[in-house]
Protein backbone atom coordinates (compact mmCIF):
# COMPACT_ATOMS: atom_id res chain seq x y z
CA UNK A 1 0.00 0.00 0.00
CA UNK A 2 1.62 3.29 -1.23
CA UNK A 3 -1.05 6.17 -0.18
CA UNK A 4 2.07 8.93 -0.70
CA UNK A 5 1.42 8.06 -4.23
CA UNK A 6 -2.72 8.05 -4.11
CA UNK A 7 -2.11 11.45 -5.46
CA UNK A 8 -1.30 12.85 -2.33
CA UNK A 9 0.90 15.89 -2.23
CA UNK A 10 2.49 17.67 1.10
CA UNK A 11 4.99 20.36 1.96
CA UNK A 12 7.10 19.89 5.48
CA UNK A 13 7.79 23.75 6.45
CA UNK A 14 7.16 24.39 3.50
CA UNK A 15 9.43 22.14 1.43
CA UNK A 16 9.00 18.84 -0.35
CA UNK A 17 10.13 16.75 1.76
CA UNK A 18 11.08 13.04 1.79
CA UNK A 19 8.77 12.58 5.55
CA UNK A 20 8.73 13.62 8.88
CA UNK A 21 11.48 12.86 11.60
CA UNK A 22 11.59 10.55 13.91
CA UNK A 23 12.28 12.80 16.64
CA UNK A 24 9.22 14.69 15.82
CA UNK A 25 7.33 15.32 19.20
CA UNK A 26 3.65 14.79 16.68
CA UNK A 27 4.88 11.41 16.40
CA UNK A 28 6.66 11.02 19.86
CA UNK A 29 3.39 12.31 22.06
CA UNK A 30 0.87 13.61 19.64
CA UNK A 31 2.79 16.72 20.62
CA UNK A 32 0.50 18.91 18.54
CA UNK A 33 -2.93 20.27 16.65
CA UNK A 34 -4.67 19.76 13.44
CA UNK A 35 -7.34 21.32 10.88
CA UNK A 36 -8.71 19.70 8.07
CA UNK A 37 -11.25 21.65 6.05
CA UNK A 38 -12.04 21.96 1.91
CA UNK A 39 -10.28 23.86 -0.60
CA UNK A 40 -12.64 24.82 -3.78
CA UNK A 41 -10.92 25.67 -6.36
CA UNK A 42 -7.53 26.62 -4.85
CA UNK A 43 -9.44 28.78 -2.16
CA UNK A 44 -9.11 27.39 1.65
CA UNK A 45 -12.73 27.59 2.96
CA UNK A 46 -13.55 29.89 5.45
CA UNK A 47 -9.92 30.48 6.26
CA UNK A 48 -10.28 32.86 8.65
CA UNK A 49 -12.18 30.74 10.79
CA UNK A 50 -9.71 27.84 10.45
CA UNK A 51 -6.88 29.97 11.01
CA UNK A 52 -8.13 31.39 13.95
CA UNK A 53 -8.92 27.74 15.69
CA UNK A 54 -5.84 26.82 14.94
CA UNK A 55 -3.82 29.96 16.60
CA UNK A 56 -5.93 29.06 19.67
CA UNK A 57 -5.15 25.57 19.73
CA UNK A 58 -1.39 26.10 19.28
CA UNK A 59 -1.99 28.84 22.10
CA UNK A 60 -3.35 26.12 24.26
CA UNK A 61 -0.78 23.72 23.90
CA UNK A 62 2.03 26.45 23.89
CA UNK A 63 2.91 25.93 20.97
CA UNK A 64 4.07 28.58 18.49
CA UNK A 65 1.66 28.48 15.74
CA UNK A 66 3.32 29.22 12.17
CA UNK A 67 2.39 32.51 10.29
CA UNK A 68 -1.25 33.17 8.45
CA UNK A 69 1.13 33.62 5.12
CA UNK A 70 3.44 30.93 5.02
CA UNK A 71 0.46 28.45 5.31
CA UNK A 72 -1.63 30.52 2.77
CA UNK A 73 1.47 29.91 0.94
CA UNK A 74 1.77 26.11 1.54
CA UNK A 75 -1.48 25.69 0.18
CA UNK A 76 -1.20 27.76 -3.22
CA UNK A 77 1.70 25.59 -3.94
CA UNK A 78 -0.30 22.46 -3.53
CA UNK A 79 -3.72 23.08 -4.33
CA UNK A 80 -3.91 24.03 -8.17
CA UNK A 81 -7.26 26.09 -8.81
CA UNK A 82 -9.62 23.86 -10.84
CA UNK A 83 -10.09 21.38 -8.64
CA UNK A 84 -11.71 20.37 -4.92
CA UNK A 85 -9.70 18.92 -2.19
CA UNK A 86 -9.25 18.41 1.30
CA UNK A 87 -6.31 20.01 3.16
CA UNK A 88 -5.02 18.78 6.33
CA UNK A 89 -2.88 21.27 8.54
CA UNK A 90 -0.11 19.00 11.42
CA UNK A 91 1.14 21.42 13.68
CA UNK A 92 3.57 19.76 15.94
CA UNK A 93 5.96 21.73 18.62
CA UNK A 94 9.38 20.44 16.94
CA UNK A 95 11.81 17.61 17.54
CA UNK A 96 13.73 16.55 20.66
CA UNK A 97 15.07 13.83 21.73
CA UNK A 98 13.64 11.53 24.77
CA UNK A 99 11.94 12.74 27.31
CA UNK A 100 8.68 14.79 27.57
CA UNK A 101 10.41 17.98 28.61
CA UNK A 102 10.33 21.08 25.64
CA UNK A 103 14.29 21.83 24.94
CA UNK A 104 14.58 25.62 25.07
CA UNK A 105 14.71 27.29 21.03
CA UNK A 106 12.11 24.09 19.81
CA UNK A 107 10.59 25.07 16.24
CA UNK A 108 7.99 23.73 15.74
CA UNK A 109 7.19 21.76 12.40
CA UNK A 110 3.86 22.38 10.21
CA UNK A 111 2.93 19.66 7.32
CA UNK A 112 0.16 20.86 5.09
CA UNK A 113 -0.99 17.66 3.24
CA UNK A 114 -3.71 17.83 0.04
CA UNK A 115 -6.07 15.07 0.59
CA UNK A 116 -8.69 13.79 -2.29
CA UNK A 117 -11.90 15.31 -1.28
CA UNK A 118 -14.57 13.30 0.84
CA UNK A 119 -17.13 10.82 -0.59
CA UNK A 120 -19.95 10.45 1.05
CA UNK A 121 -23.26 8.66 0.43
CA UNK A 122 -25.57 11.37 -1.46
CA UNK A 123 -28.10 9.61 0.81
CA UNK A 124 -26.79 10.87 4.10
CA UNK A 125 -28.11 14.13 2.71
CA UNK A 126 -31.60 12.63 1.66
CA UNK A 127 -32.59 10.54 3.68
CA UNK A 128 -30.61 11.47 7.09
CA UNK A 129 -28.26 9.14 8.82
CA UNK A 130 -28.06 6.05 11.22
CA UNK A 131 -25.71 6.66 14.66
CA UNK A 132 -23.72 4.18 16.59
CA UNK A 133 -23.73 4.78 20.32
CA UNK A 134 -20.20 4.81 21.71
CA UNK A 135 -19.06 2.31 24.14
CA UNK A 136 -16.11 3.95 24.63
CA UNK A 137 -16.51 7.06 27.13
CA UNK A 138 -14.32 10.37 27.00
CA UNK A 139 -12.16 10.79 29.68
CA UNK A 140 -12.32 14.27 31.19
CA UNK A 141 -8.99 16.85 30.90
CA UNK A 142 -9.74 20.58 30.94
CA UNK A 143 -6.93 21.37 29.83
CA UNK A 144 -7.34 19.58 26.61
CA UNK A 145 -10.82 19.66 26.16
CA UNK A 146 -12.24 21.74 22.95
CA UNK A 147 -8.99 21.80 21.53
CA UNK A 148 -7.49 19.47 18.11
CA UNK A 149 -4.87 18.20 19.37
CA UNK A 150 -2.89 14.95 18.08
CA UNK A 151 -3.84 12.86 20.69
CA UNK A 152 -6.81 11.37 19.06
CA UNK A 153 -6.98 7.47 20.30
CA UNK A 154 -10.21 7.87 21.61
CA UNK A 155 -11.62 8.71 18.40
CA UNK A 156 -9.82 6.05 17.22
CA UNK A 157 -11.02 2.98 19.73
CA UNK A 158 -14.43 4.27 19.13
CA UNK A 159 -14.56 4.07 15.37
CA UNK A 160 -13.38 0.72 15.97
CA UNK A 161 -16.60 -0.24 17.32
CA UNK A 162 -18.26 -0.23 14.21
CA UNK A 163 -18.14 -1.70 10.73
CA UNK A 164 -21.45 -1.14 9.34
CA UNK A 165 -21.21 1.28 6.07
CA UNK A 166 -24.51 2.01 7.12
CA UNK A 167 -23.56 4.04 10.10
CA UNK A 168 -22.26 7.60 9.78
CA UNK A 169 -20.54 8.40 12.96
CA UNK A 170 -20.74 7.45 16.74
CA UNK A 171 -21.86 9.04 19.31
CA UNK A 172 -19.39 9.90 22.28
CA UNK A 173 -20.70 10.31 26.12
CA UNK A 174 -17.75 11.17 28.43
CA UNK A 175 -17.24 9.08 31.70
CA UNK A 176 -20.38 11.06 33.72
CA UNK A 177 -22.21 10.45 30.98
CA UNK A 178 -22.94 13.75 29.19
CA UNK A 179 -23.25 13.24 25.55
CA UNK A 180 -20.67 15.15 23.75
CA UNK A 181 -19.71 15.06 20.11
CA UNK A 182 -19.54 12.05 17.75
CA UNK A 183 -16.36 10.73 16.44
CA UNK A 184 -15.90 13.29 13.45
CA UNK A 185 -18.61 15.91 14.50
CA UNK A 186 -20.29 17.84 16.75
CA UNK A 187 -23.93 17.25 17.70
CA UNK A 188 -27.09 19.88 18.07
CA UNK A 189 -30.21 18.70 19.77
CA UNK A 190 -33.21 20.78 18.23
CA UNK A 191 -36.55 21.04 21.14
CA UNK A 192 -39.07 23.15 18.98
CA UNK A 193 -37.53 26.12 18.37
CA UNK A 194 -34.27 26.05 20.60
CA UNK A 195 -31.17 23.84 20.12
CA UNK A 196 -29.08 22.85 22.43
CA UNK A 197 -24.88 21.50 21.69
CA UNK A 198 -23.54 20.28 24.68
CA UNK A 199 -20.72 22.63 26.59
CA UNK A 200 -17.03 21.41 25.45
CA UNK A 201 -15.13 22.80 28.64
CA UNK A 202 -14.73 19.04 29.93
CA UNK A 203 -13.48 16.93 27.03
CA UNK A 204 -14.55 16.81 22.96
CA UNK A 205 -13.13 18.82 19.88
CA UNK A 206 -14.74 22.56 19.32
CA UNK A 207 -15.36 22.53 15.56
CA UNK A 208 -15.83 25.69 13.40
CA UNK A 209 -19.56 23.99 11.69
CA UNK A 210 -20.69 23.74 15.36
CA UNK A 211 -19.22 27.32 15.75
CA UNK A 212 -20.53 29.05 12.60
CA UNK A 213 -24.09 27.06 13.96
CA UNK A 214 -24.16 28.37 17.36
CA UNK A 215 -23.57 31.66 15.47
CA UNK A 216 -26.31 31.92 12.83
CA UNK A 217 -28.84 29.96 14.49
CA UNK A 218 -30.71 33.34 14.83
CA UNK A 219 -30.65 33.32 10.80
CA UNK A 220 -32.90 29.92 11.07
CA UNK A 221 -35.01 31.85 14.11
CA UNK A 222 -33.35 29.03 16.53
CA UNK A 223 -32.19 30.01 20.15
CA UNK A 224 -29.24 28.39 20.65
CA UNK A 225 -27.88 26.99 24.14
CA UNK A 226 -24.69 25.32 25.07
CA UNK A 227 -25.58 22.96 28.03
CA UNK A 228 -24.92 20.08 29.30
CA UNK A 229 -27.27 17.27 27.30
CA UNK A 230 -27.71 13.49 29.08
CA UNK A 231 -28.90 10.68 26.71
CA UNK A 232 -32.21 10.77 27.73
CA UNK A 233 -32.86 14.15 27.09
CA UNK A 234 -31.02 13.56 23.74
CA UNK A 235 -33.40 10.81 22.96
CA UNK A 236 -36.68 13.37 23.86
CA UNK A 237 -35.18 15.71 21.06
CA UNK A 238 -37.12 16.78 18.24
CA UNK A 239 -34.42 16.77 15.32
CA UNK A 240 -30.76 15.50 16.18
CA UNK A 241 -28.10 17.07 13.52
CA UNK A 242 -24.36 16.72 13.40
CA UNK A 243 -21.96 18.61 11.58
CA UNK A 244 -18.47 19.42 10.57
CA UNK A 245 -16.42 21.16 8.06
CA UNK A 246 -16.49 18.38 5.38
CA UNK A 247 -19.85 17.39 5.17
CA UNK A 248 -21.80 20.48 6.03
CA UNK A 249 -24.87 19.08 8.27
CA UNK A 250 -26.57 15.56 8.45
CA UNK A 251 -29.68 14.68 9.83
CA UNK A 252 -29.70 12.02 12.47
CA UNK A 253 -32.89 9.24 11.86
CA UNK A 254 -32.13 6.05 13.57
CA UNK A 255 -29.90 5.80 17.05
CA UNK A 256 -29.99 4.11 20.47
CA UNK A 257 -33.19 2.08 18.69
CA UNK A 258 -34.92 5.34 18.01
CA UNK A 259 -35.93 6.38 14.15
CA UNK A 260 -36.69 10.18 13.40
CA UNK A 261 -38.72 11.71 10.19
CA UNK A 262 -36.36 13.22 7.79
CA UNK A 263 -36.82 16.74 8.46
CA UNK A 264 -35.68 20.31 6.46
CA UNK A 265 -32.85 21.81 9.22
CA UNK A 266 -29.94 19.80 8.26
CA UNK A 267 -30.21 20.87 4.23
CA UNK A 268 -30.47 24.77 5.17
CA UNK A 269 -27.27 24.53 7.88
CA UNK A 270 -25.32 22.74 5.10
CA UNK A 271 -26.38 24.96 2.57
CA UNK A 272 -25.20 27.73 5.15
CA UNK A 273 -21.64 25.62 6.16
CA UNK A 274 -20.80 24.24 2.51
CA UNK A 275 -21.12 27.94 0.85
CA UNK B 1 19.10 22.45 15.44
CA UNK B 2 19.29 18.98 13.56
CA UNK B 3 18.73 16.24 15.86
CA UNK B 4 19.17 13.51 13.55
CA UNK B 5 23.25 14.89 13.24
CA UNK B 6 23.54 14.57 16.92
CA UNK B 7 24.51 11.07 16.42
CA UNK B 8 20.63 9.79 16.33
CA UNK B 9 20.16 6.55 13.88
CA UNK B 10 17.28 4.50 13.25
CA UNK B 11 15.33 2.13 11.25
CA UNK B 12 11.87 2.18 9.78
CA UNK B 13 10.86 -1.54 8.93
CA UNK B 14 13.82 -2.57 9.40
CA UNK B 15 15.32 0.01 6.70
CA UNK B 16 17.48 3.24 6.25
CA UNK B 17 14.80 5.88 5.30
CA UNK B 18 14.27 9.44 5.01
CA UNK B 19 11.55 9.94 7.20
CA UNK B 20 8.03 8.68 8.39
CA UNK B 21 5.26 9.47 6.04
CA UNK B 22 2.91 12.16 6.57
CA UNK B 23 0.18 9.68 6.93
CA UNK B 24 1.40 7.44 9.38
CA UNK B 25 -1.55 7.27 11.99
CA UNK B 26 1.11 7.37 14.93
CA UNK B 27 1.55 11.35 13.75
CA UNK B 28 -2.04 11.63 13.40
CA UNK B 29 -3.66 10.65 15.94
CA UNK B 30 -1.14 8.93 18.24
CA UNK B 31 -2.25 5.95 17.01
CA UNK B 32 0.86 3.65 18.07
CA UNK B 33 2.31 2.46 21.71
CA UNK B 34 5.85 2.82 22.02
CA UNK B 35 9.25 1.32 24.37
CA UNK B 36 12.45 3.25 25.84
CA UNK B 37 15.18 1.04 27.57
CA UNK B 38 18.84 0.43 27.63
CA UNK B 39 20.83 -1.44 25.61
CA UNK B 40 24.18 -2.53 27.19
CA UNK B 41 27.15 -3.64 24.97
CA UNK B 42 24.42 -4.05 22.49
CA UNK B 43 22.41 -6.31 24.44
CA UNK B 44 18.73 -4.69 24.64
CA UNK B 45 17.72 -5.05 28.50
CA UNK B 46 15.28 -7.45 29.75
CA UNK B 47 13.89 -7.53 26.87
CA UNK B 48 11.51 -10.13 27.30
CA UNK B 49 9.91 -8.08 29.38
CA UNK B 50 10.08 -4.80 27.04
CA UNK B 51 8.83 -7.34 24.10
CA UNK B 52 5.99 -8.86 26.20
CA UNK B 53 4.91 -5.22 27.47
CA UNK B 54 5.17 -3.94 23.77
CA UNK B 55 2.91 -7.07 22.34
CA UNK B 56 0.06 -6.63 25.21
CA UNK B 57 -0.13 -2.79 24.58
CA UNK B 58 -0.16 -3.50 20.79
CA UNK B 59 -2.89 -6.33 21.46
CA UNK B 60 -5.02 -3.50 23.80
CA UNK B 61 -5.00 -0.81 20.46
CA UNK B 62 -5.86 -4.03 18.41
CA UNK B 63 -2.29 -3.16 16.55
CA UNK B 64 0.12 -5.77 14.83
CA UNK B 65 3.23 -6.22 17.06
CA UNK B 66 6.07 -6.26 15.13
CA UNK B 67 7.83 -9.89 14.94
CA UNK B 68 10.10 -10.59 18.14
CA UNK B 69 13.14 -11.73 15.64
CA UNK B 70 12.45 -8.47 13.36
CA UNK B 71 13.00 -5.84 16.10
CA UNK B 72 16.04 -8.11 17.52
CA UNK B 73 17.36 -8.03 14.15
CA UNK B 74 16.93 -4.16 13.92
CA UNK B 75 18.53 -3.24 17.76
CA UNK B 76 21.44 -5.49 16.78
CA UNK B 77 21.79 -3.35 12.78
CA UNK B 78 21.80 -0.25 15.13
CA UNK B 79 23.93 -0.77 18.11
CA UNK B 80 27.27 -1.92 18.42
CA UNK B 81 28.94 -4.05 20.94
CA UNK B 82 31.18 -1.48 23.01
CA UNK B 83 29.31 1.35 24.03
CA UNK B 84 25.74 2.17 26.13
CA UNK B 85 22.90 3.71 25.00
CA UNK B 86 19.14 4.12 24.71
CA UNK B 87 16.82 1.90 22.13
CA UNK B 88 13.00 3.41 21.71
CA UNK B 89 10.73 1.90 19.46
CA UNK B 90 7.50 3.31 18.22
CA UNK B 91 4.95 0.73 16.11
CA UNK B 92 2.06 2.84 14.75
CA UNK B 93 -1.44 1.21 13.44
CA UNK B 94 0.16 2.16 10.22
CA UNK B 95 -1.01 4.45 7.05
CA UNK B 96 -4.10 5.69 6.09
CA UNK B 97 -5.74 8.62 4.72
CA UNK B 98 -7.92 11.31 6.05
CA UNK B 99 -10.62 9.43 8.52
CA UNK B 100 -10.57 8.01 12.50
CA UNK B 101 -11.70 4.60 10.23
CA UNK B 102 -9.24 1.76 10.22
CA UNK B 103 -8.88 0.42 6.42
CA UNK B 104 -8.64 -3.23 5.60
CA UNK B 105 -5.22 -4.57 5.59
CA UNK B 106 -3.42 -1.77 7.18
CA UNK B 107 0.04 -2.92 7.82
CA UNK B 108 2.13 -1.68 11.37
CA UNK B 109 4.98 0.51 11.05
CA UNK B 110 8.07 0.14 13.41
CA UNK B 111 10.71 2.71 14.10
CA UNK B 112 13.58 1.62 15.94
CA UNK B 113 15.85 4.48 17.08
CA UNK B 114 18.72 4.82 18.90
CA UNK B 115 19.52 7.58 21.33
CA UNK B 116 22.26 8.26 23.56
CA UNK B 117 22.43 7.63 26.93
CA UNK B 118 20.55 9.36 29.75
CA UNK B 119 22.64 11.57 31.92
CA UNK B 120 21.16 12.04 35.17
CA UNK B 121 22.70 14.25 38.28
CA UNK B 122 24.95 11.62 40.34
CA UNK B 123 23.61 13.24 43.27
CA UNK B 124 19.52 12.05 42.48
CA UNK B 125 21.10 8.54 43.58
CA UNK B 126 23.40 9.56 46.82
CA UNK B 127 20.81 12.41 47.97
CA UNK B 128 17.39 11.61 46.68
CA UNK B 129 15.11 13.74 44.52
CA UNK B 130 12.50 16.63 44.69
CA UNK B 131 9.35 16.05 43.38
CA UNK B 132 6.64 18.47 41.65
CA UNK B 133 3.06 17.89 42.56
CA UNK B 134 1.29 18.68 39.29
CA UNK B 135 -1.56 20.66 38.66
CA UNK B 136 -2.64 18.73 36.16
CA UNK B 137 -4.61 15.86 36.71
CA UNK B 138 -4.94 12.86 34.64
CA UNK B 139 -8.08 11.52 33.02
CA UNK B 140 -9.30 8.39 32.95
CA UNK B 141 -9.96 6.03 30.27
CA UNK B 142 -9.82 2.37 31.03
CA UNK B 143 -9.61 1.81 27.54
CA UNK B 144 -5.91 3.02 27.54
CA UNK B 145 -5.16 2.72 30.86
CA UNK B 146 -1.99 0.87 31.96
CA UNK B 147 -0.86 1.13 27.89
CA UNK B 148 2.57 3.21 26.68
CA UNK B 149 0.49 4.75 24.03
CA UNK B 150 1.62 7.37 22.09
CA UNK B 151 -1.47 10.04 23.23
CA UNK B 152 0.99 11.42 25.74
CA UNK B 153 0.04 15.45 25.64
CA UNK B 154 -1.27 15.23 29.05
CA UNK B 155 2.22 14.22 30.27
CA UNK B 156 4.35 16.85 28.26
CA UNK B 157 1.79 19.74 30.03
CA UNK B 158 2.31 18.22 33.18
CA UNK B 159 6.43 18.37 32.70
CA UNK B 160 5.85 22.00 31.09
CA UNK B 161 4.69 23.06 35.01
CA UNK B 162 8.37 23.56 35.97
CA UNK B 163 11.40 24.32 34.67
CA UNK B 164 13.31 24.04 37.99
CA UNK B 165 16.46 21.48 37.10
CA UNK B 166 16.76 20.18 40.63
CA UNK B 167 13.10 19.21 40.29
CA UNK B 168 13.42 15.47 39.34
CA UNK B 169 10.11 14.41 38.28
CA UNK B 170 6.34 15.65 38.95
CA UNK B 171 3.51 13.49 40.81
CA UNK B 172 0.09 13.04 38.75
CA UNK B 173 -2.53 12.32 40.42
CA UNK B 174 -6.41 11.48 38.72
CA UNK B 175 -9.10 13.56 38.49
CA UNK B 176 -10.40 11.71 41.25
CA UNK B 177 -7.20 12.58 43.18
CA UNK B 178 -5.67 9.40 43.33
CA UNK B 179 -2.50 9.48 43.40
CA UNK B 180 -1.29 7.39 40.13
CA UNK B 181 2.17 7.99 38.84
CA UNK B 182 4.97 10.31 38.15
CA UNK B 183 5.87 11.87 33.93
CA UNK B 184 7.94 9.50 33.28
CA UNK B 185 7.96 6.92 36.05
CA UNK B 186 6.09 4.87 38.21
CA UNK B 187 5.80 5.18 42.18
CA UNK B 188 6.00 3.35 45.37
CA UNK B 189 4.99 4.27 48.92
CA UNK B 190 6.65 2.42 51.52
CA UNK B 191 4.51 2.21 55.04
CA UNK B 192 6.80 0.15 57.16
CA UNK B 193 7.10 -3.67 55.61
CA UNK B 194 4.24 -2.49 53.30
CA UNK B 195 5.05 -1.28 49.96
CA UNK B 196 2.06 0.72 47.72
CA UNK B 197 1.70 0.92 44.59
CA UNK B 198 -1.19 2.71 42.50
CA UNK B 199 -4.08 0.52 40.70
CA UNK B 200 -3.21 1.63 36.85
CA UNK B 201 -6.91 0.26 35.86
CA UNK B 202 -8.26 4.70 35.35
CA UNK B 203 -5.32 5.51 34.43
CA UNK B 204 -1.07 5.82 34.03
CA UNK B 205 1.14 3.94 32.16
CA UNK B 206 2.31 0.44 34.07
CA UNK B 207 6.09 0.28 33.50
CA UNK B 208 8.58 -2.40 33.18
CA UNK B 209 10.31 -1.18 36.54
CA UNK B 210 6.80 -0.99 38.65
CA UNK B 211 6.06 -4.49 37.81
CA UNK B 212 9.71 -6.10 38.10
CA UNK B 213 9.58 -4.12 41.96
CA UNK B 214 6.27 -5.92 42.38
CA UNK B 215 7.30 -9.39 41.51
CA UNK B 216 10.72 -8.94 43.69
CA UNK B 217 9.46 -7.34 46.70
CA UNK B 218 9.35 -10.04 48.64
CA UNK B 219 13.37 -10.48 48.29
CA UNK B 220 13.71 -6.97 49.99
CA UNK B 221 11.54 -8.15 53.05
CA UNK B 222 8.63 -6.12 51.95
CA UNK B 223 4.61 -7.24 51.21
CA UNK B 224 3.57 -5.25 47.41
CA UNK B 225 -0.25 -4.11 47.84
CA UNK B 226 -1.52 -2.34 44.25
CA UNK B 227 -3.94 -0.25 45.69
CA UNK B 228 -5.65 2.81 45.44
CA UNK B 229 -3.89 5.63 47.22
CA UNK B 230 -4.84 9.01 48.23
CA UNK B 231 -2.29 12.51 47.90
CA UNK B 232 -2.92 12.62 52.15
CA UNK B 233 -1.66 8.93 52.79
CA UNK B 234 1.10 9.20 50.41
CA UNK B 235 2.58 12.29 52.43
CA UNK B 236 2.70 9.72 55.69
CA UNK B 237 5.01 7.24 53.92
CA UNK B 238 8.14 6.17 56.02
CA UNK B 239 9.98 6.27 51.90
CA UNK B 240 8.64 7.15 48.39
CA UNK B 241 10.27 5.59 45.62
CA UNK B 242 10.08 6.61 42.14
CA UNK B 243 11.69 3.93 39.42
CA UNK B 244 11.64 3.57 35.36
CA UNK B 245 13.55 1.55 33.13
CA UNK B 246 16.34 4.03 32.18
CA UNK B 247 17.30 5.57 35.79
CA UNK B 248 16.26 2.34 38.01
CA UNK B 249 15.28 3.81 41.19
CA UNK B 250 15.46 6.93 43.15
CA UNK B 251 14.06 7.74 46.58
CA UNK B 252 11.79 11.12 47.14
CA UNK B 253 13.59 13.45 49.93
CA UNK B 254 11.36 16.62 48.84
CA UNK B 255 7.61 16.65 48.18
CA UNK B 256 4.97 19.16 48.72
CA UNK B 257 6.25 20.53 51.44
CA UNK B 258 7.82 17.99 53.62
CA UNK B 259 11.14 16.42 53.69
CA UNK B 260 12.26 12.82 54.12
CA UNK B 261 15.82 11.83 55.28
CA UNK B 262 17.63 9.52 52.32
CA UNK B 263 16.97 6.06 53.26
CA UNK B 264 18.49 2.78 51.32
CA UNK B 265 15.86 1.11 49.84
CA UNK B 266 16.42 3.07 46.34
CA UNK B 267 19.61 1.87 46.03
CA UNK B 268 18.79 -1.92 46.40
CA UNK B 269 15.98 -1.47 43.87
CA UNK B 270 18.17 -0.06 41.54
CA UNK B 271 20.55 -2.24 41.61
CA UNK B 272 18.51 -4.85 40.98
CA UNK B 273 16.73 -3.01 38.51
CA UNK B 274 19.54 -2.00 36.22
CA UNK B 275 21.91 -5.16 36.66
Amino acid sequence: MNLEAQNNQYLINGKPSAGVSTLDRGLAYGDGVFRTFLVKNGVPHHWALQYQKLSQDCQALEITCPGNEELLSDIETLFNQTTDAVAKIIVTRGESSRGYAVPAGIQANRVVLKLAPPTYPLSNQTQGVNLHLCELKLGIQTKLAGVKHLNRLENVLARMEWSDTKIADGLLMDCDDNVIECTMSNIFARFGKKLITPSLDQCGVAGIARDRIIQSAKRFNLDVKIEALKLDKLMQADEIIICNSLFGAWQVVSFNGKQWAKQGLDSQLREMLLN
